[in-house]
């Protein structure tokens, strides 16, 4: 017993140090749930709406979400729907008067069932489903409370103008603390997911340059293969498979944000859906890698060590190139530097191919077997090249479409000496812009810098801020 | 505006057509609001139970799903979640009252912060995030309700009988309604999703082995490449790789359902969660081998024409397999079908192996970049038989553990001759489970056998039912 309540609080301590957001929610909808109590508390207030008060209760439990998003789509969704049921449900109500008192439950019944039943059937529209999934319930529920309830009380404009204030006081309480009071921005979410994405993919190619290449050169030690297979590297780009419902749902929630932050309103956040999905393709093409790494490794062949080089420089140079795709989304600058390494992996592919060829002509292959696990990998890893050539397409699209910061010095640079690149020509002030916000983009190029330096820095979502002081001193 | 309605229309049709299911639920769901209104039109229940009425609609409303199983889920949170909050919410109020006038307020002000803000986030942790959402939303919103509306009514326990009556006579009403009227079964659901999958996978094989190998070798025309794109059985292996959300939900709404037909209580759910993992990932593999389909083939080498017959083998036999994991599925029958295809399969593999090692022993392979993507292609393969080995181990498990009929005659035929095996050898009428229901075995075989005749019928979900009276003629 005490051990388990032991391993909850330890679960919870997690949970919460994960994401201490998560925490703040939790005291936001205990705030929003107490101040809207005092609507019964208090005297003057509770004479002025009576029971309705109830409804704004319902109202904040209900509405109130994780992100700014999903709360201001359920609260406009829950408005809408209500008005737009109540005027229906009113206007039924009349009709149905004129027919007497025997025809009356027998059409309003009708009415219900014909609405109920159509509202229902809509959402199964998938861009109904996405969008309006909560307000066409509530569509019903208030078209059937007024249509039924109205059929005893004849107070019912006096009823449903109550009823609507208390909802508009539970959601204007709703949407001031989430927007003020550490606000969770869903588009900021979808944003920093897919860089983290971009970035995982990135660590795994580097992993895998790294060590897979290494290692069987070095050691030719088969029991590696078992502990590379817990490499935390490889596991990384597992969880990119599986974000796509985490993706739309937080898309769709982002449509409704008003502009925040660097986010104007209307970004283009379809786009980031595009580049998620080539995402997950490109970590399909890492699943076939990992069967090559987990195949059962011998002493490297002299095809291997032939091809080896170039694979190496393949694999770290698209890492390289993701991770400058994730730096340019996260800092939504343009995404310049990340073409130097495309074009070196290019490069890397087009040597692999001479280096293939120079060993078919050189040695005998007279076992093509032993060469197989080399030959697929490479040339799955050429096909990764062509999926990252994609990403970096619509990354530069999503630049495009979303005005990314320009650093226009970098172009003048040849792609072939990417260090003398990042760490000579780049001038620390640049006002491409011309916005006169100098001292931002100053801070962007520090922390582009710092990043290539120590590529640890990327992962880490606190670094841009942890540079700004730097950048003042 | 006259040609955006029938665009609508048009869509709702199709929507319709695609599943009528969807047609009866909105159907169902009219009705039972229609039932629940009764409360409010009949005079008698009226007086009984007075505005609580209401809380019957907003339940029907509210916990009306699709499936049985998310239906059962929502209303047992929501019944539970009532009835302790209410308790507790009671309890609040009389342990407030003991401060006297003054203190009231704030003691429960404080009652309603500490537990919405605990119980909000315990709705982080993912197993209660998975299963009991809904009842920790309720649990929130009766505690906030009852501890407040009870500092104005002294009649709380009153009210609070009547409401619970009500929303026990809604929920009722929808169970009611949802399992005896047109029941859609999560679990079945999910069954039925999982063997689709598979199947779409065997049709990818067998569309992958029969086009692909065939055109390149007859007419080694690189146009059809873009027409291959096109072709179908290309695209249809990619729905299986986003069913993962739908999958999770279902499995969760099904661990609440009852036996039904042919699943028991407490059916292994989360195997076919397994099944479902490892479809996906044969599914990304599916993807490299899309990047060979789709690179510019060029008139197939001598070498291509060595290993073609062992990867189109390798490819129908494995597409077999799946589709008789997929009917194992589907019928409840032990999987041992598809051991043999599976069986076959790796001795192709084993071919293709020896294939390769001829080849490289007779010919120069003076050019190794131009087999490159068979090799891949072929590596790739060999990966994906790997792959669908591991499913089948998981159908076998869920064989074991969901107590899949047996047809044991099978298990005395060689692997080599599997036509001979289901023409001749399965006797009509098996008893292997000595349940005497052997009309039903006599059904499953004859379907089998179908199905094996014509492929075809294995994508008709309809076709175990349109033999049942061929059988029984």
């Amino acid at each position: 017993m005490k051990g388990k309540v032991l391993e909850v609080a330890k679960k919870a301590k997690k949970i919460g140090q994960d994401d201490p957001r998560r925490i703040s929610h939790s005291l936001k909808v205990g705030l929003a749930l107490t101040l809207v109590s005092s609507f019964y508390y208090l005297r003057p207030l509770y004479d002025g709406f009576g029971q309705s008060g109830m409804w704004a209760v319902l109202t904040v439990v209900v509405i109130f979400e994780f992100t700014v998003g999903a709360t201001l789509s359920k609260g406009m969704n829950r408005g809408f729907a209500t008005l737009l049921a109540g005027a229906l449900g009113v206007g039924a109500q009349q009709m149905a008067c004129l027919l007497g008192h025997k025809g009356h439950p027998i059409v309003l019944g009708l009415f219900v069932f014909l609405l109920a039943a159509a509202s229902t059937f809509t959402r199964f529209f998938p861009n109904i489903k996405a969008r309006y999934d909560y307000g066409v319930l509530i569509f019903i529920l208030t078209f059937s409370l007024v249509a039924i309830s109205g059929y005893r009380a004849d107070e019912i404009l006096v009823l449903s103008h109550q009823r609507l204030s208390t909802i508009l006081i539970g959601g204007a309480i709703c949407l001031v603390i989430s927007i003020f009071l550490v606000p969770v921005w869903a588009g900021e979410e979808l944003h920093n997911l897919v860089a983290a994405n971009l970035e995982k993919l990135g660590s795994f190619l580097e992993g895998f340059g790294k060590e897979c290449f290494k290692d069987s050169r070095d050691t030719g030690d088969s029991s590696i293969v078992a502990a590379r297979e817990e490499k935390s590297f490889l596991q990384v780009y597992k969880g990119v498979l599986n974000t796509k419902a985490t993706e739309d749902s937080l898309a769709n929630f982002a449509w409704w944000e008003p502009g925040h932050g660097r986010f104007k309103f209307r970004h283009p956040w379809k786009q980031y859906l595009k580049i998620a999905a080539l995402s997950r393709k490109c970590a399909c093409h890492f699943e076939a890698l990992c069967a090559y790494i987990n195949s059962d490794i011998q002493e490297p062949t002299s095809f291997q060590r032939k091809i080896q080089q170039p694979c190496v420089k393949m694999s770290l140079e698209s890492s390289k190139a993701l991770k400058e795709l994730a730096t340019s989304i996260k800092t939504m600058t343009h995404p310049s530097a990340a073409d130097v390494h495309m074009e070196n992996s290019k490069t890397a592919a087009a040597k692999l191919k001479a280096a293939i060829e120079a060993a078919s002509r050189e040695t005998e292959t007279s076992n093509l077997l032993d060469i197989i696990p080399a030959v697929a990998a490479a040339s799955v890893l050429a096909d990764i090249i062509k999926c990252i050539d994609k990403i970096g397409e619509s990354v530069h699209e999503l630049s495009h479409q979303a005005h990314f910061k320009k650093l226009e010095d970098q172009s003048t640079v040849s792609p072939e000496k990417p260090q003398l690149l990042h760490r000579g020509t780049v001038k620390p002030v640049s006002d491409v812009d011309g916005d006169g916000d100098s001292d931002r983009d100053h801070v962007i190029i520090t922390v582009h810098e710092t990043s290539l330096e120590s590529p640890e820095n990327i992962g880490n979502p606190q670094a841009p801020k942890s540079t700004v002081p730097r950048a003042e001193q």
